[in-house]
């Protein structure tokens, strides 16, 4: 869109243009705020893997310009008539998706994010046919159902990461555990996602297994996010002590691995939860499986309950989320320094604090 | 065991001698009825995929001279003085499992087939240091924890394979699915476990798919076994057709095979339940796990508790096992016949109508 609409909203972002993902200045239109959306001015909007992956576009087709984000937290400029769960001013969020049919099967039991018809928050097409863009930027426009409440009491800053790196831990945990607490639990992989893990399954009263690949973020662990124990994946003795102990693994590791190692530290019933896609396939033995009643799933971000849900359990327990706050004109170099997992744990893009023209 | 003993039962046997896993008569000597022992005369005996694989020590280390079987149905000859469950004359059955701790999480859950120590039937070494040997044989001597009961109604050689092929197929879809009627599985092969899969999973309200890699086998799913639909897999449009429509998929293919493929066909929150070890690992997208919440778990055998329900639920439904009988001196003609898929669905050894000397 290169011409200006007195129907649409003029908004200015940070857009990769092509393969090598490198952001600039991208000034574009959105829809007026429709009858059931929600206008937000962006405050804050954390940056995932995933954006990276996009931004190259090494996972999906990437429709350049793409403005990358879905870790928004804004503040409400504008209600559509129809919206009432929401007043202008409040603070609110915005995760990975942003429109589903509301019909099918998965919508109707709160899987919307299951919905084969669901909209992804940037480089998707919207029900109107225009694309989407994300959270880099200064304003979005949002269907009311795929908007959350930030609690009063959470910093909005706080809130940014648990919208997807978040919720991607919080909603298998929740669904296969529901409020069992007690349980033994392994965290694979201490990245966005990881240490969020740890955080919420010590919340849910879980006894909580940092799986390292080696004891650099033993500290770390241990002493920061007060996990129970640690355990240096390569280290046999300290695998084969843990054999058989663990009621699930919370498996973040966005690359190839073998199951098979990680099985072993399941006890009978035990489940592996994969939330990183890997970019070939992965292996298991059958057996691995079938001897023990074991079980290899997996989980896609979460609801828009479970991201409320998450939301009330961060400002309840007064959690704290390990943030590094960046400005705009430094997301190219948050980027890079992700990309080899120089960050504790978040990078969270200060956006009405930066200038994005 | 070269020589008789006064404590000690005098047992023929047909047994595997070398990795030819050719059948021949064997005498050897079991163990006197013990104060918690069940002592039985064999009539039957289900003829089974692992028999083979163990007796060719194609899985585990085979211990010669081996006497397979683990789908034994019996006539209780003799009660140990602590016995108060069973009679002299009853109809009984011993399946994969004569012994388990009882003290360990999986036994105290009715989970006994997942305890550490159990020990198998045949080919494994129990309490007394003396190795077990299964029910292709005169006689067995059981603890009575292990084993069950026949319902009158059922007659003993339809009894025999549900010993463990059917149990190997009911316990996974009753632990998974309790009493939901409805859902819509999958059966993928169509073998020993694979037939009474289809009975049971439509005894339990499902509506059954059999998946098949060639129309060879529509009719007999559909007009014999009662199935609902027919997919042949490597019809592509019928695989689209069918795309997300299962809950569960019940795989009994012992070979390596695709995932993905399968995977495709479940609708969101769907289960591949692995029942067949394959020899080399199995791979999977994912991507294809994540995207759907779906899950690969796998399953062994079932317990004494759930084999008991399956017997009376057979005997409640009037259902019929398709087996074909067959002397000891066919035996080994038996399992050729079964390597290539010959029999529909299960062999039964007539023990006691055969000479085994």
């Amino acid at each position: 869109m290169d011409s200006s609409n007195q129907n649409e909203r003029r908004v200015v972002g940070l857009a990769a243009r092509d393969v090598t993902g490198i952001l600039s200045p991208y000034t574009y239109y959105i829809r007026q705020t429709g009858p059931e959306d929600v206008a937000l001015k962006v405050l804050y909007c954390g940056i995932d893997h995933t954006d990276l992956h996009l931004m190259r576009n090494e996972v999906h087709l990437a429709n350049y310009p793409l403005v990358p984000g879905h870790e928004v937290v804004g503040e409400v400029v504008e209600l559509g008539s129809a919206v009432r769960d929401f007043r202008v001013g409040q603070l609110v969020g915005v995760g990975c998706i942003v429109w589903s049919c509301g019909e099918c099967s998965s919508c109707k039991s709160d899987l919307e994010q299951y919905c084969n018809s669901r909209v992804l928050t940037y480089n998707d097409v919207y029900k109107d046919g225009k694309p989407t863009q994300g959270g880099y930027s200064s304003a979005m426009v949002v269907h009311h159902k795929f908007v959350v409440s930030i609690p009063e009491k959470l910093s909005p800053e706080q809130a940014a990461p648990l919208l997807c790196a978040g919720v991607t831990a919080y909603s298998p945990l929740k669904r296969f555990f529901g409020d069992q607490r007690g349980l033994r639990g392994g965290i694979l992989g201490l990245g966005g996602v990881g240490h969020l893990g740890v955080l919420i399954a010590r919340a849910m009263g879980h006894h909580v297994t940092v799986i390292s690949s080696s004891e650099k973020k033993k500290e770390e662990a241990l002493e920061h996010l007060k996990a129970d124990a640690f355990i240096v994946s390569s280290d046999s003795k300290q695998m084969a002590e843990a054999a058989e102990s663990l009621d699930y693994i919370l498996d973040t590791v966005p690359a190839v691995h073998p199951m098979d190692t990680y099985i072993s530290l399941l006890k009978v019933e035990g489940k592996i939860i994969l939330v990183g896609v890997a970019p070939k396939p992965l292996q298991f033995e059958t057996s691995a499986l079938i001897l023990g009643m074991k079980t290899i799933t997996g989980s896609f971000i979460g609801s828009i309950e479970e991201t409320q849900e998450l939301l009330e359990l961060w400002a309840k327990k007064g959690l704290t989320t390990m943030i590094e706050m960046v400005k705009a004109d430094y997301a190219n170099q948050a980027m890079e320094r992700m990309e080899r997992n120089d960050v504790r744990y978040r990078f969270v893009l200060d956006v009405a604090g930066s200038s994005l023209e």
